[in-house]
């Protein structure tokens, strides 16, 4: 990728299109973003978004999770991180809940998006709960990972407004603007060494 | 208050200081403003709002609570109300559970306001929470009362980035003058008869 060493090496587990994925790639094609791409692992080998990496000339890897217990997956996906010196993980749209010893193992170093102003709508269904409960404001949300899904230190978020003639889908790509913008911004940071964790909250260094 | 019997009469509910009722009284002296405010109801002697009502020339009224079952309390409020012609009720800090009985009799035209982003952190000690959760994104919300505590279809929100240093005191006041903007808002889009509730959603016609 041209850049030197100096930067963090990256790697984003994602199960489909990952559209954050791209979003992660392109901030990275960046001359001086402080992290580089080391690889896209997915847990399908249908993910659509492996066509993308290579095509960037990105390294990638299928790590089938199908069938396997969570431990023998997690340990594979653990060497094949380790194998490309991966520094940071990224989630981007990865299906496939972590034990807690592999989120252990990498806790600060691993982030994950969601599509929601956390702790507000945790889980799936987000924008579908959003528009039901009639609030006004929703957004989205980089968090470390800890072993409680969609839980863990929140980094950045955006706020987004909610139109009154919102649909999920429509919602969602509102939300996903945000989420392209979100998570580089977060990624950068942390590459950076610039947020500190104080319990469940993050100081970022010098402004975020 | 010189104003014409075109305006929908307000009566505003508090229990302390009411910052929001102070909001709501300056907002209706506008001579554009479709609601006057009919009189101020504390359930407590000593509410320092009652004050500044009294000295703003408007009608108020205590109907003490303490000791007195619910059903009591409601029953007396609503006859002190619908002596001075109320047709709209705003709750301003006003810190006793009303009856469902009472609440269903005026749905509709009963709103409150809370100091978060509802449906995240209902209850008490909203800025201590939203602090000690991390998020980013904390505001007000102006809602119809239903039974349900800090439930009911959301009118109008707020939203308020949380600072790195925030302390509950400084968020607080950070929400507030959100909360003094927003409310007046929301009694304007009620009495201008521009609100539409479809189940949970609040629709305002012609926008906000």
């Amino acid at each position: 990728m041209g850049q030197s060493g100096a930067t963090k090496a990256v790697g984003i587990l994602i199960s489909g299109r990952g559209s954050n994925m791209r979003a992660l790639v392109q901030a990275a094609q960046a001359a001086d973003f402080p992290a580089r791409i080391a690889v896209v692992i997915a847990n399908k080998a249908e993910a659509e978004g492996l066509d993308y990496a290579k095509a960037q000339g990105i390294a990638t890897a299928v790590i089938p999770s199908k069938g396997k217990s969570r431990e023998v997956f997690d340990a594979e996906l653990d060497a094949a991180l380790r194998q490309h010196g991966v520094e940071i993980i990224c989630l981007a749209g990865f299906m496939r809940l972590l034990t807690a010893g592999f989120v252990e193992s990498w806790r600060g170093r691993l982030l994950n998006i969601h599509p929601s102003l956390l702790p507000a709508f945790r889980g799936t269904q987000v924008h579908e709960r959003v528009i039901e409960s009639g609030t006004r404001f929703t957004g989205c949300t980089v968090h470390f990972v800890v072993p409680e899904m969609d839980e863990g230190p929140i980094i950045l978020q955006a706020a987004v407004p909610v139109p009154d003639d919102a649909t999920p889908e429509t919602l969602a790509e509102l939300v996903l603007a945000e989420e392209h913008r979100l998570y580089p911004q977060a990624l950068r940071l942390l590459a950076e060494g610039r947020l500190r964790v104080d319990g469940n909250r993050v100081r970022v260094l010098g402004g975020s």
